[in-house]
């Protein structure tokens, strides 16, 4: 399966400093980085060494973290403003920033993603979500509609905005200084839509980029989801813990592309990793424990739960015993649960299990490159992943570390491209240009102006 | 008056060509400035080698211009993104963005505009605008409130944004790596703002920039606007056309800043300024002829209102006669009328008197470095602006001119700095820091949440 294709990597980039808590303390780390546009573009320019298709830019906007004492907002100061400086400063690699169809007017979010498109090249992305937090409503005076609303102005959004990116054809912008015309009036063409939560005239004011328009990414693993994706989404941010969800996510989408006439594999799907990685296990989790060992409290707590026996606090430097392993049963309401057992009964200490990774967000790799090469072999030949979107503990040195001992182990085994196949987004993923105005939109009303 | 005081100097950036139509088919022009943001770039660095203390970027976002065939749109792609792409390659110069308070989220605009204003190391400015257009609405598939709607929300949306602005203390953000603090949790305040048109409960996830947040411009002339920027602006983008009409602006500006308890010297009254900067007169009507010479027939029309006589345009290589000059009326309908009879009264060509440009958007220069030099300083001492903003005819080769021909006989008058008194936007207009949340938003009603 996936004979002679290729894995897509993407490179998440957040707050700066990477995604573990402590990141921002580590060695060699500038404690600035949280407001630094120089630190973001140096990650992204590392990325674009290791050939990575695309860097991914999550966002909120939710409730300043409760734990803002001692660690950095997980966000960008701004998805948009990061992007920009990073289009400025490399060539190739894809830009994919989260722009919420919820608390953004279509023609602002159209507008500023088609830009950045022509900023770049041809190399923007949007990842199309809905916000459901209140926390995030909050910061607009509101409260969060229910999911119905949210994704029928979400279908809506979309549709505007593709429209909006395709209201100049390709061939519209003429710039003939000989001739004297700048443009063809006929192929700049008014959207006139108007749905039921948003509407727009148009036309935005920008021309094609070298790909058309932008990409849309969708993240999410509902019905909605899927819907919402299978319509519209070129790649999925996705989120699972095991081959067997992957799997079933990456074909719930496959299947939903199906349902809306697409093709299956214009979609691609992308879980994401985590990744620590050092010369050898021991010294990898030894940096997770340097990182992370704060929060071991609370999460020894939490792993009781997980494997549904008591833990002590004090005995961090202590193999389960066997009575506990014996008693030990995985949370049916964790799906990292069998895995944290797995870690468990290979007699690591309890410390080394917690910085294994077991609780996390994503899967974790903690050790040498083939390790997480192997990982990444494995989901992608199971049909569980298209791609990974990489997320590293700290950024000064994990991007580098994946790129030098990961990138080139996949490489040789003929899973991850040598080199860029061109300068888009669309290139990348091989996903074909797009230009004017998507015919399916006339399912939304015109206007009758 | 104005004894050792400096005069302001700010760059009009648009759409990348210069403020004539036709500057996009001028020699020495890339026809395709309009999608290149290294254009803007080099142009604002033209802009900061002249110690120019800001680059203003207009913005609609109305209808795409019925004479797209033969001209450019007169705005940029995204203001934002070109103002990112400006902070990341230049220094010193202040960046002031159009934003407008209808159609625009206070929480989306105040994140992006504090994250420009950490970008560029304090230097970023919002001109805050209400959209009356319904060309306008109609991108966002609205129609235009009224204006009693329109500038109430835009007082809250400016106090909203100015507090969010202000969420993080000046002495909030820690990032001491030694002992593990990131932020005072106590000095991120969240706003609970709430209005009548909208809200906010923030904070933002910013510290402060060098200069604690941005600078609140304003453009407009009317009441609504005087009372607008009385409250919040720093500086007035200004539109007159004589010494009398600027001079009295200005004093609006400076009595509705007093009716707020400010210091009327913290309104800088900034009106635009047009130039075709040449060695000669006569080198520089040619070059406006060669600009928009295509527009001659409609504005002989046009000029035959405003002078309330027949033209012909088959004549327009001769002077008016004594017979026209002696009929000649200045319609009191327009401003620039009696402008355009004096220049009449000189005796050039009928040609040549629409290249001096009667029929502009702001006064013209149309002529060597010194007239401009001139105007200015008339204007500066007569108490009719703080500075001016400058629209160069074409920007590739106009930017220059005025920062070779004009800024240097500014400083030899002392009327322009020598060079930037610091790095920040604040300080190049001379006003305070801002850190915190003004206590004057408690009028806004808090919610109890």
């Amino acid at each position: 399966m996936n004979a002679g294709k290729k894995m897509l990597i993407g490179l998440h980039l957040g707050n700066g400093y990477g995604s573990q808590p402590g990141a921002w303390r580590m060695p060699g780390v500038d404690s600035k980085s949280y407001t630094s546009f120089d630190a973001r573009v140096k990650q992204a320019q590392a990325a674009e060494r290791g050939k990575l298709q695309f860097i991914f830019l999550p966002d909120g906007p939710g409730a300043i973290m409760a734990d803002i004492e001692t660690e950095s907002p997980g966000f960008n100061l701004d998805v948009m403003l990061t992007l920009a400086a990073v289009a400025r400063e490399t060539e190739y690699i894809g830009l994919v920033a989260t722009g919420s169809t919820t608390f953004n007017e279509p023609f602002n979010l159209a507008r500023q993603s088609k830009a950045l498109d022509i900023m770049s090249h041809g190399r923007a992305g949007w990842n199309a979500i809905t916000s459901s937090g209140e926390d995030v409503a909050a910061n607009y005076g509101k409260r969060i509609p229910s999911g119905e609303e949210r994704y029928g102005r979400a279908h809506e959004v979309v549709q505007i905005i593709q429209a909006l990116w395709g209201s100049w054809g390709k061939d519209a912008w003429v710039h003939d200084k000989e001739t004297g015309q700048f443009a063809h009036k006929d192929q700049i063409i008014p959207i006139n839509l108007q749905g039921k939560f948003v509407g727009s005239r148009g036309p935005l004011y920008i021309p094609p980029s070298e790909q058309g328009q932008p990409i849309i990414f969708h993240a999410g693993g509902s019905p909605n989801a899927y819907e919402l994706a299978g319509r519209f989404a070129n790649a999925v941010i996705g989120a699972a813990f095991t081959i067997e969800d992957a799997r079933a996510q990456r074909n719930a989408f496959r299947e939903a592309a199906k349902r809306f006439g697409r093709e299956p594999d214009e979609i691609k799907y992308i879980p994401g990793l985590m990744t620590t990685i050092e010369k050898d296990r021991r010294t990898a989790l030894d940096r997770r424990i340097q990182l992370t060992e704060h929060l071991f409290p609370q999460r020894v707590a939490y792993l009781q739960q997980m494997l549904g026996i008591p833990l002590d606090i004090k005995r961090l430097d202590e193999p389960l015993s066997k009575v506990q392993l014996d008693a030990a049963r995985p949370s049916r309401y964790d799906p990292r649960s069998p895995h944290a057992l797995q870690i468990a009964k290979q007699g690591w200490s309890l410390r080394d299990i917690l910085a294994h990774g077991v609780i996390d967000y994503h899967p974790v790799i903690v050790g040498p490159g083939i390790e997480a090469a192997d990982h990444m072999q494995a989901w992608f030949e199971a049909g569980a992943a298209d791609g990974f979107w990489i997320s590293p503990d700290v950024n000064s040195d994990g991007i580098d570390a994946f790129v030098d001992e990961v990138v080139p182990i996949l490489q040789e085994r003929r899973l991850f491209h040598q080199d860029y196949e061109g300068k888009t987004l669309r290139e990348h993923l091989g996903v074909p240009d797009q230009y004017g105005i998507d015919p399916r939109v006339e399912e939304l009303k015109y206007k009758t102006n």
